[in-house]
């Protein structure tokens, strides 16, 4: 590991999908896997850009793997100069996270002993999101040969490359045009009906073939330098889709000409300028821990790569632009886990993040009517139109037919959105979305709670039964603790915001409510509905039983840890009936308590966090933040530290072992939870914030800023003081 | 090597294009490099179908390497099995050349410790051409986890994938169809609008998977196999076009089902004793050579993988259908080199490549006609309709556009054409196809040649101006020998046999001389032409000079030779100003002794084969046979034995350098008339056969079988004894 903070290191040239995902750089709009220009076919490219979806075969709607638009070979003669053949002599491959590039470093010697070396520099514009760039510089070491450097389009990429039961082809190639300015092509995807446009140009001295080759396009240019003269090739590569506009041809060919116009140099300056301004409120300092710092770093850098304030009409993904695990749908991971990040630190990105709840506020309407109930169900999983894309079937490991549920009763999602506006409006005093947006899904959610809950005479209580909250071992409970909880605060803040806003913007008040068709009578329904909200905590004994008759269950407890520090299954245990046992996946009861702390108090934490934290297995990604910043609250520093580096290097160390399919978003911004709300302590109590820090030992300080409203506040914070300075956030 | 003569063993698992191009399959018909399935991105596959050809961007018409039919990819769970990242436990690929079947036995352990076993056989059915078949039995020897099967057509493959200056897609995929009973395409290439159908199917237990990936169609089992217990898999394949019929999807449906009723077995029986039939007359034995004896063997394998009795519209290109190198296109090497093969060993063969020539007669007369001249002018380079498809142009090795002239000037291989009728005709006494076909191209062939000639009235002589002879090295010559002699060759066996077909076949004689328009005028002008036609030839010192002016150039002699044997260029050459030298690319005069060898005595044989081998750079594969049965017949025994292992080892050890390219298919005709013409010493004498052979010491005994006229001759020869039985040949 390189002692340089900002980057992320690879010493070994190999075919590595873990890499790939690691070594993805995306802006937003755009992801491309970091795979190896000479490893197009061994590795799992991917080109993504958000909201281009597709269903084809699929049994779901994906995420598109498009054409992929960094392919560079290089020939010696007519020899493709393939690493894989070669004594690789020297190499080495940079995230520089401070620049969001790409820097790579090569040099083979092939079996006729012709050492070449290659050094690059990629990186997607966060400035011009549209744009791609990439910079070689090829040196011939020890020969005098013609060389052909061909950069090519490919568009036989396919998503599910490994899994030949699934694997889709979701595009077609049309409107192809080569010319010696540029290539040019668009996929047009098969069942959408989106059309990405891809225009390119490779910039190098010496003679240039363009070719359609049906399936891809290049443009080559052939090449005599002399033994040990270096030269450099530019590509040039801006992605627009009709998303954005109709005219695809005449606008691309604009970007590309006005993106050659500025050259590479400027455009890296511009973009490296915005990375800056960026991490300038992002950055997080640990001193006395490298490897916590480092860590923290990338999962911030992930979280940065993946927000995009330009586009309100996509959100961010379970695994990211990074791969396609979950098909690239949005889950609860972006309001509860990720957002917050967004929210403090990057807050134009939030409020576009939430806008897209908005605009699928009416699929979420359509979703609920279809399920016989009222207001607005969220999806279990969203794509580009807000519909439920939750697959209806999986396979277990001998090839049967598994039902998958979540997406008919993992109901807490749209609980989760209402927490995020409520959560977004307080840190942002962003009343302009609140009033017009944000109001809206909150008391369209409290409505699909009122009409979702079944009253139980006989206990004289409402109730929510048949669902799956955040623990996904067990499904079909009654009463879950986290939705019921959740469920009850939704409807108690729906009711809180009609007053105030009623009060305070009679205006805005009398449109939405028009709109939404509230009347006095269904406020009245839903304060009944949230009183007699049956919540399944005794609080006497302070401990909360995640769902009725969770505690009659099986008790294993966890006593070993695997290699990784992660739990090992006790002795005896029946995978194929998890729902026999206490044994949970991820928390629950913590979960409430996390998402709403102010809700509970120390002891009750306290109690919950011990008796759950040994019988939660953390088979979710989305388990050990959550824990840290617990174990934190309560006390318990020493594990809340094991947690910490658990999250924070899960696609590091991919110590969940799928890091292949993309990055662990959720975890990510898990991480920058642990790390501000945990060790940074920073909370909201009573509108305003308070700072109650706790630093591992061997952690000399730690540095951090988060926006609040109108001012940035710089905390700085050791085991003796914490400092904070405030300075105001200029919009 | 294996001791076993049959074989020829691959011991190393590797990217190899040299390997690919030997143990590529072939039937006359169909052709598929040997590729290994796991290697198809990286390795340069290619399927070829004789006869289909299309330009589109390429400089001129190529065989296309259309969709490869035998992908195949091993998935262990959702991971492909791709044994360039896993240990190669046990690896063994054999040719065997008695069944034209390619064995294939492949050990691999995964990263993960996972070791499979993968057994293959491969063919291409030499009964049924359109068939082609592969079995595989795979074991997961360590482990008890799901397996996809992953069979695939692949679409994208290209020509000249490893140059991107010269690289094209000849064809689209169209009526793609996919069924749990076959994956159907169809390539219709771009320009040519030829249409292959491939439909396939696999045979495996497990669920199947048939998917349309719009590049690529597949066909994938899901099994479950247990650990150690091995499974087979079965990929029937059949490819017709619509050079043979219209109907193709219903067609080749039938051709699948009456394959898929025979099953595997049954067909690779047929197959076999279709290989046993033609091995019987083809195989010869060198008892103590070993190496002698089976690279001679390969040789004969390649010929025998080339012909096809079947299809008289094509013929076979100068690297097979085993590579792309000379684009797929027909050289005076089929008439010269190979053609003596078939003719002794293969006449249904040789009859359809004879008539090849006839069906483009036309074009040859077109083209003669274009140049202005009369009669029938043989394109230098031919393919599919027999127009001229020589490149105009080529580039040197910096770039620099260098014009090729040989498709303008290169005319011997009209000659040559004429001498290939004539001796089929003697070696078979097929009259049928002389009067129907053979005699009408050597009055055509001798009426170019009579208007090609230029009278030179100050030394009252026909001359032959600006050609290029057989050697290369020699552009713009004027007076060739080669081309000279063939010519005068060509006109006077043209009256020959006007004489006699008009004595003994009045009726035909009618109708071609009809056809033909020939006068008795015209015949009296060939008469005069063909004494008058300047020979260069002092028949006082026997040394003939190669063409006019020859003797004056300046005279560097080869002295040194490479770790190959083969010759050094004599210090102080300039390479770029070959004309300038008296060194030789290829035998020229040498050439005219071996293709009329009655028409010189001894003494001039020896004479000029001591004058130009000395001269030789032998910088075609085409020249080392010719030397080696020129020295048996003067009495250079070692040398000749030299260059017959040269010839016999060209690509089994790519002296050439260029093997990935395509076998040498003229070399191997070549290897094949060195051992038979040379060794084994078998000459016609006044129309019969008679028998001068030589054998190297160490050789114990040769044995060999031809086939002349009603019978075929058995000889074994050993240095004491040559015993030669004969017995009827049953056409």
């Amino acid at each position: 590991m390189t002692a340089n903070k900002w980057i992320i290191e690879d010493t070994k040239f190999e075919v590595n999908n873990v890499k790939e995902t690691i070594f993805t750089l995306a802006n937003g709009k755009i992801g491309v896997r970091g795979t190896h220009e000479e490893l197009f076919e061994a590795e799992t490219p991917g080109t993504y850009v958000a909201g281009i979806f597709d269903k084809s075969e699929a049994q779901v709607k994906e995420l598109v793997n498009l054409p992929y638009f960094w392919g560079l070979r290089i020939y010696i003669g007519n020899e493709f100069l393939n690493p894989l053949e070669c004594e690789i002599l020297d190499y080495k491959r940079h995230l520089n996270m401070k620049e969001a590039a790409i820097y790579r470093y090569l040099k083979v010697k092939d079996k006729k002993g012709r050492i070449t070396i290659i050094r690059g520099i990629k990186f997607l514009s966060f400035k011009k999101r549209n744009l791609a760039l990439a910079k070689y510089e090829i040196t011939p070491e020890n020969y005098d040969e013609k060389i052909y450097i061909e950069h090519f389009i490919d568009g036989t990429t396919k998503n599910s490359k490994k899994n030949p039961a699934e694997k889709v082809k979701h595009y077609k190639l049309k409107n192809t045009k080569v010319s010696n300015d540029y290539i040019y092509t668009e996929a047009h995807t098969r069942e959408s009906h989106y059309k990405v446009s891809i225009i390119s140009f490779l910039d190098c001295r010496g003679n240039k073939i363009s070719k359609d080759l049906d399936d891809s396009i290049t443009q080559t240019v052939e090449i005599f330098p002399k033994k040990g003269e270096k030269f450099s090739v530019t590509v040039y590569t801006s992605i627009i889709s009709n998303r954005e506009i109709e005219n695809l041809f005449t606008e691309n060919l604009k970007e590309l000409n006005k993106a050659k116009d500025m050259g590479f140099e400027k455009l890296f300056d511009e973009h490296k300028k915005e990375l800056e301004r960026l991490w300038k409120i992002a950055n997080i300092d640990i001193e006395g821990d490298e490897k916590a710092d480092k860590a923290l770093r990338f999962n911030i850098f992930v979280l940065l790569s993946m927000g995009n304030p330009d586009d309100e009409k996509v959100s961010i993904a379970a695994k990211g632009l990074h791969g396609e695990g979950y098909k690239g749908h949005v889950f609860w991971d972006t309001e509860i886990y990720m957002l917050p990040f967004y929210i403090y630190v990057y807050p134009k990105a939030a409020r576009a993040m939430l806008m897209y709840r908005y605009h699928t506020l009416q699929a979420a309407i359509n979703n609920a009517r279809k399920n016989g109930y009222k207001g607005a169900q969220y999806p279990w999983e969203s794509a580009d139109t807000g519909e439920e894309e939750t697959p209806k079937w999986g396979e277990d490991y001998y090839g049967n037919k598994v039902r998958i549920w979540t997406g008919d009763i993992e109901y807490h999602i749209t609980a989760d959105v209402a927490v995020a506006i409520v959560e977004y409006l307080k840190a942002t005093n962003d009343w302009d979305f609140f009033l017009n947006y944000g109001f809206e899904i909150l008391l369209e959610t409290a409505r699909f709670w009122s009409s979702r809950v079944e009253f139980n005479s006989k206990k004289e209580r409402y109730e929510i039964n048949n669902v799956i909250g955040p623990d996904e071992f067990h499904e079909h409970v009654n009463n879950n603790f986290y939705t019921n909880f959740l469920a009850k605060w939704n409807i108690l803040k729906a009711i809180e915001y009609t007053n105030f806003v009623k009060n305070n913007y009679p205006k805005e008040y009398e449109k939405t409510i028009k709109k939404v068709g509230l009347t006095e009578k269904e406020i009245k329904h839903w304060k009944e509905v949230a009183n007699k909200l049956y919540i399944p905590w005794d609080k006497k004994s302070h401990l909360i039983e995640q769902f009725e008759g969770y505690f009659n269950l099986e008790d294993k407890k966890i006593t070993e840890f695997d290699e990784k520090n992660m739990p090992v299954w006790p002795k005896g245990v029946d995978l194929s009936n998890l729902n026999n046992y206490q044994l949970i996946k991820q928390p629950d009861v913590i979960m409430a308590m996390f998402v709403l702390p102010q809700e509970f108090d120390d002891i009750t934490k306290k109690v919950n966090y011990e008796y759950y934290e040994q019988r939660t297995m953390h088979k979710s990604s989305l388990s050990p933040s959550i824990y840290a910043i617990l174990g934190l609250t309560i006390g318990n520093h020493e594990k809340a530290y094991q947690h910490f580096m658990r999250t924070a290097l899960v696609d590091l160390e991919n110590n969940q072992g799928n890091t292949e399919h993309g990055i662990h978003a959720a975890s990510a911004g898990g991480t920058w939870q642990a790390a501000i709300f945990g060790f940074g302590g920073m909370r909201i109590e009573n509108d305003t914030l308070s700072f109650h820090p706790w630093l591992p030992k061997h952690w000399k300080s730690m540095s951090y800023k988060i926006i609040f409203k109108e001012n940035i506040y710089n905390v700085f914070i050791t085991n003796q003081n914490v400092k904070i300075t405030k300075i105001p956030y200029l919009k």
